[in-house]
């Protein structure tokens, strides 16, 4: 067989603010012939996830940042052209962190979920199981953000039946999940998103009981419209001004589930607040950072449980797809904007 | 016997900022004599607490706000000089949320710590056990104080042996306590506090591992080189741009204790700091307001053992006191200035 061409998207330049033109290029190269150990791939579908935003920027993280003419990061959905590597045969579907790349050449490390790699460097591989689910969704739903959050809510959460669940960024990746999952735990659940079509869609076709579009002038008083009852857990994917205002209306004991900021993402300098201490303190409440790597080894568990939920047709899923390696960064950006209506992901033609 | 002279402060007016000589007034009225199910008490020993400040406030909290006009609550240590109440008999040491006020003439709740009341109400009185301590210790270490500190740090920090243990106010009646307990349990125990006289007790006397006075130029580089592993717990009694500076060295998995704000308690608008969200999310670390009166039924047990700590000299404690209850809104006031060595207390002449 010859070698396809490896085309990359590479980091170019580190953006101050929100990323732009400038910040990516594209390279290409042959694709590298596997070497004992290895695989060829073809992507298929690619991931793009507010995570990415924090590798871009050089400081000390939970990961390491990008370097400056590296590939960059990501979750990919391939197909294996040519294995050397144990128990890996061309036609498996596979999922990992292979980066922005649409003919890899990997050492496979491991076939458990996820430790990332990118340019001819080691990388676990999970194989997808293309009977359960369009394999799409080992980006979403039954990959890393359905385990965000799956395992984020139940876990860190904890949310009992009859309380107040809210969510931010509700109709996105990760909220419309935590939503309905914590529906299908008994809660009462509030979902925060940016426009009348997601309020909407939470509304009528997920089940939610209520639901708040954040640019409503005056966001305390559709706070308190919505939760009635005060707010038991907020799973918080937004951050900034909408966390500040969500902490005037929990509830004693509250758990305040932090799990992304995507409305301080592209800041330049941190925004200034007040502190939450003084709602933390009167109301006894929690406020808990959670990263889904450290679940990574219930992975099995939750895909499990996922699974048989889309199956019984309780946990519905939404997909929003651009085509084209080549519309990555455009993709990527969508999620700042809020134009993402559901999991974003590339495919690549 | 006759009646004597019941004095009371008032609370006179709210303070914007720091309290001041009109925040408080005496007043002066017959004692009233006891009626079926009450007791007379005889004022030996006043607390003044950080807390206090919070009930001045005129906005919804944990607790309601002191009334204009009416007597500032506190807790306090007092013989019973004329009881009707079953099980009390003169002679009687008892604490109680008495509040500012040398004879009052109460309604015996029931014999728990603590639920308050102020004038001809009822309250829940505690007999004192003169022989485990000097009955004063009912205020401080054998009392809510020593509570916050056992408990607080035992349930909400839970810290393992060979943590790193930071604490704030280290030299208050809580702080010195939790470094104290830190150390017993293991950790190693890192002390905050506002006068270098205060960090030589805390590390010659008590035995903290190491200390930093907060008023150092470089906070960020003080706190590096006190905790070269990180903070692992973190017992916050002040709040401010401390807790932010405390927030930029802890650990994976930290907890992050919210006790006080004593730095934040006489602010008229909340001070604007960054979100402490991003060090918790990628630290996977949990901050967590506490109020002691959830633990109020595990307090016998919390009070055996520290008393066990004292008896076998593993625990110290130390006593700030004034003279007279003329004095009561100046040792208030002490807590703010950091004036205070040790838990603050007024003695009735």
């Amino acid at each position: 067989m010859p070698l396809p061409i490896n085309r990359r998207w590479l980091l170019a330049q580190r953006p101050a603010g929100l990323p732009d033109d400038g910040t990516f290029r594209l390279a290409e190269s042959p694709a590298a012939p596997p070497e004992e150990g290895q695989v060829l791939l073809r992507t298929l579908w690619l991931s793009v996830d507010p995570y990415m935003r924090g590798r871009l920027r050089d400081v000390p993280s939970y990961a390491p940042a990008v370097g400056l003419g590296e590939t960059m990061v990501g979750g990919v959905v391939a197909e294996v052209l040519e294995s050397r590597a144990v128990g890996f045969q061309p036609g498996d579907i596979v999922e990992g962190a292979l980066g922005w790349q649409i003919h890899p050449t990997l050492t496979v490390l491991g076939t458990g979920p996820g430790s990332a790699g990118a340019e001819g460097q080691e990388v676990a591989l999970r194989k997808v199981d293309p009977t359960l689910a369009s394999v799409s969704t080992a980006l979403g739903v039954l990959g890393m953000p359905g385990m965000t959050a799956y395992f984020g809510l139940t876990e860190v959460g904890q949310p009992a039946a009859g309380e107040t669940v809210a969510v931010s960024a509700a109709a996105g990746a990760v909220g419309a999940l935590v939503g309905q999952i914590a529906r299908l735990l008994g809660c009462r659940v509030v979902g925060i998103a940016g426009s009348e079509a997601k309020c909407a869609y939470l509304r009528e076709e997920l089940g939610f009981d209520a639901v708040i579009d954040h640019s409503v002038p005056d966001l305390d008083a559709a706070l308190a419209a919505a939760c009635p009852d005060g707010v038991d857990v907020y799973f918080d994917n937004v951050g900034g001004p909408l966390l500040d205002a969500v902490l005037r209306h929990i509830n004693l004991r509250a758990r305040i589930v932090i799990c992304g900021m995507i409305a301080e993402a592209n800041l330049a300098a941190p925004d200034l607040a007040p502190r939450p201490t003084r709602h933390l303190l009167v109301k006894r409440a929690r406020m808990q950072g959670m990263i889904i790597y450290d679940w990574q080894d219930r992975f099995p568990q939750g895909i499990a449980q996922l699974a048989a939920w889309i199956r019984s047709g309780q946990l519905r899923y939404r997909e929003d797809v651009l085509t084209g390696f080549e519309t990555l960064p455009q993709a990527f950006l969508r999620l700042f904007s809020g134009e993402n209506f559901g999991k974003q992901l590339v495919k690549v033609v």
